[in-house]
């Protein structure tokens, strides 16, 4: 019997220390900030601290419509060719409509809305659906399905 | 030390047994299991017994493209308008390029390719995102991203 209580006032004492997880932040806050983090960056056109929201590995998946990007240097390629090559532009990013589903002590989802406003008064638009893992220093995405209005 | 060894055999114990957890059924085997059924389903042109594999929840999303229907009966209203309606059909559905990846003891997402085989030779396909998670007596589809080529 004491070994018992004993053994459960460990695991409680192991269970409130949040062991195993990283305790000092709340998930949904944080997947909130990268995704606000995301936005600004890419709203003063800097794609190298934008892409810092993505796992960087080459087990990243990006699905642009029925396209698959594999590997994060593929997805900084695919954008760097859509919005910042000769006669393209990056616009200004909106996210909206978003909703973070936590899915675990390191896994959630995020459904949301994005809209570009370009220059020539175009406003690009579409839905994502983003999957965050918690790994190492943070979350990040490791799975982007992105669609675009035609 | 006696009672540390003894709350390690504890919670060594409660972890072998999958404590909070269905220890009966492989996670990943059951999702393949629901994508095979939804597959047959289809190629019998058994809508009903296809949405099975969905939440049957107001809380389902399903994005097709860059539209949203919420709740497991727009999902259904919406193949029955693209598939069932005069004038359409179901055609032969194949799943492709399958990747299941856990994410928690309730929780996983899909990676896949769908394509039909319809009987004017036209084979509309895509790819997609699903978010599984258990829900009472089994594995359901909580979330689909769907994208169509044009």
């Amino acid at each position: 019997m004491k070994v018992i209580i004993a053994s459960m006032v460990v695991c409680l004492v192991l269970g409130v220390a949040g062991f195993g997880q990283d305790s000092g932040t709340d998930p949904k806050a944080s997947i909130e900030h990268v995704l606000r983090t995301q936005q600004e960056a890419w709203n003063r056109h800097d794609l190298d601290a934008f892409m810092q929201g993505y796992w960087k590995s080459p087990e990243l998946t990006f699905f642009s419509g029925v396209k698959e990007s594999t590997g994060w240097q593929a997805a900084l390629d695919r954008y760097r060719a859509v919005y910042t090559s000769p006669g393209h532009e990056m616009g200004k990013l909106d996210f909206s409509d978003l909703r973070v589903e936590i899915l675990g002590s390191d896994a959630a989802f995020v459904r949301g809305v994005w809209q570009l406003a370009m220059s020539d008064g175009k406003t690009p638009h579409g839905r994502f659906t983003l999957i965050f893992r918690k790994v190492g220093e943070g979350w990040k995405i490791i799975h982007d399905h992105t669609s675009a209005a035609e």
